[in-house]
């Protein structure tokens, strides 16, 4: 397929085509700002120009040729643009990027709308992509919750905040993703955010355990205000800055996602909980939940620095150290305050 | 009906018939706690005596004598205890202690179970008692969440804590409450507690009312972190003291009540977003939730103080000033961070 080369202005490319691209293009195009979207499913690619909506995700969400253009090719979806956003999951972010060359992002501000971690090489997104790429940091950021996809494909009003090492960076694509239905902040804060997003899956997934070895409710409010505490633990040590991890960017971030029903991460150690292993579990569910890969690149991280971290250790000695659910709930359960 | 004088070494009174105060008791009796227990309700009193088990509330919790004796004279209930524990909801306390004599409580410490404010005089509960009863603040206490009493009738692990000026007060009682399936701590921010579990009512009220006008789980993610800024502001200047707010106690309180599927006030909130009043809300779930009156009381308070409380105020302009909760959640809903 000949990727059409005429240009109508577009100043940002979105990389990835699932339901938080997807979520991301509406909130762009709900702007005027036109997007050149890459993704890898030729048929999906296909589906788009002729029908304007994703075949997969977020079906509801119209993608109109006037606004939203779709390429096979990343390297043409690159050109001309300022920003490129990036959302892929973390598993195949290096896949997705491996043909790619570091003069295609040259010039570019990369904004990473990855959920997860670089699990080859413990990195957050931004680091490994800063390293791959030679993109200078103070052009580099990353879009942070609370926020699900499927409520902005519904226009449920959300909060979204950008991160990144440059003030003016954040700000300037921050304007970019403020609409009708999404008020927008932003904060400088971009490793700590970035940290914070990648262990609220380990805690939804914890929650998931938990639940799974028969604790209720009661615990899972224990649980999950002690993880914001434990975050913030981690975080003062691993990224000293001033910070109020009580903002929607940290705190509203881990109880969106731990009191989601529908959570992956939740699904998968709920499983796990009740006696799954995870081969079984994956094999069941078709995928592995994030916070599996989370909980070992914080664990790995955690060597050097050796903050108390008990649901990363939770999570650990349950997934990576075999203990039984029960057992590691029962050395987890009274370390609370 | 003539109640039996002989004691068997109880040490501890329940004022109150209903879940929370059942709950309670399971917990004393796990502990081999005696427990003499008062409730209006005679046919409760009698079902009691010859079924060992509360008729109408957590109905599987075994009652046996030789551990529980209920009572319906009040005065006789309190004989010869050095404890009391309040469980009467807060609309109800007033009316059940009405012909009580502060002589009843001489000597002995008074721990407040109840959940919210005195609406008459806008007062916490600790001091209403205080001030009615002439007992020494250094005797008097409260029991903070996270803890739904159906999950203690199901021993489901629970974090309780005790707050009381008084650390010795607070110490002690806190040994009594622990068990099995309960880990107690203690504080000694009486007050704060108190405020803050008022407040939550307030908060998971307002998130069923923003629920009722269309707002999704990630603008309640962004509201619940937002309200846990929102007490921490009116907890530091109403009660100035040195707290840590993510702990069990308050955040761990916030988040069970909020995020409960099953909470009155939560149920209660998502009606009047719908458009119910407060008059047909209240005929149709027989009852009016307990944020609807603290949002009074916090408001008549805060006068004196005007700590900037977006959610309160957005509670009170919907419930009191009837405005539209649509154009409240207008108003409210940028205001956050």
């Amino acid at each position: 397929m000949v990727e059409s080369q005429q240009t109508m202005g577009e100043k940002i490319a979105v990389v990835g085509g699932g339901s938080w691209a997807t979520a991301l293009i509406k909130i762009l195009t709900e702007n005027q700002v036109k997007v050149k979207w890459w993704m890898r499913d030729a048929e999906a690619v296909a589906h788009i120009r002729k029908y304007r909506h994703n075949p997969h995700y977020l079906s509801s969400v119209e993608l109109h040729p006037s606004k939203v253009k779709p390429y096979l090719q990343l390297r043409e979806a690159l050109k001309g643009v300022d920003w490129v956003i990036l959302a892929v999951p973390s598993a195949f972010i290096e896949d997705a990027l491996k043909d790619a060359d570091p003069s295609w992002f040259e010039g570019k501000k990369v904004i990473s709308g990855v959920k997860g971690i670089i699990s080859s090489t413990s990195q957050l997104v931004t680091d490994w992509f800063a390293e791959k790429f030679a993109v200078d940091p103070q052009h580099l950021g990353a879009i942070a919750g609370p926020c699900h996809a499927e409520e902005i494909a519904l226009e449920k009003y959300s909060y979204i905040t950008i991160a990144s090492a440059s003030e003016d960076t954040a700000k300037e694509f921050a304007k970019l993703l403020t609409c009708r239905f999404v008020k927008t902040s932003y904060l400088t804060d971009l490793h700590g955010v970035e940290y914070a997003a990648v262990m609220k899956n380990i805690v939804a997934m914890s929650c998931g355990i938990v639940h799974g070895v028969g604790a209720g409710d009661n615990f899972q409010a224990v649980m999950v205000s002690n993880a914001i505490i434990e975050i913030q633990r981690f975080l003062d040590t691993v990224v000293p800055l001033e910070r109020k991890v009580n903002v929607s960017a940290y705190l509203g971030d881990l109880l969106v996602t731990s009191y989601s029903q529908f959570s992956r991460n939740r699904t998968f150690g709920n499983m796990i909980g009740r006696g799954y292993s995870v081969q079984a579990a994956k094999v069941e569910l078709k995928m592995i939940a994030e916070g599996y890969y989370a909980t070992n690149c914080i664990q790995r991280i955690n060597e050097q620095y050796k903050v108390d971290l008990p649901i990363v250790k939770f999570a650990y000695d349950v997934l990576y150290n075999k203990e039984k659910p029960l057992k590691a709930f029962e050395e987890l359960k009274g370390k609370f305050v």
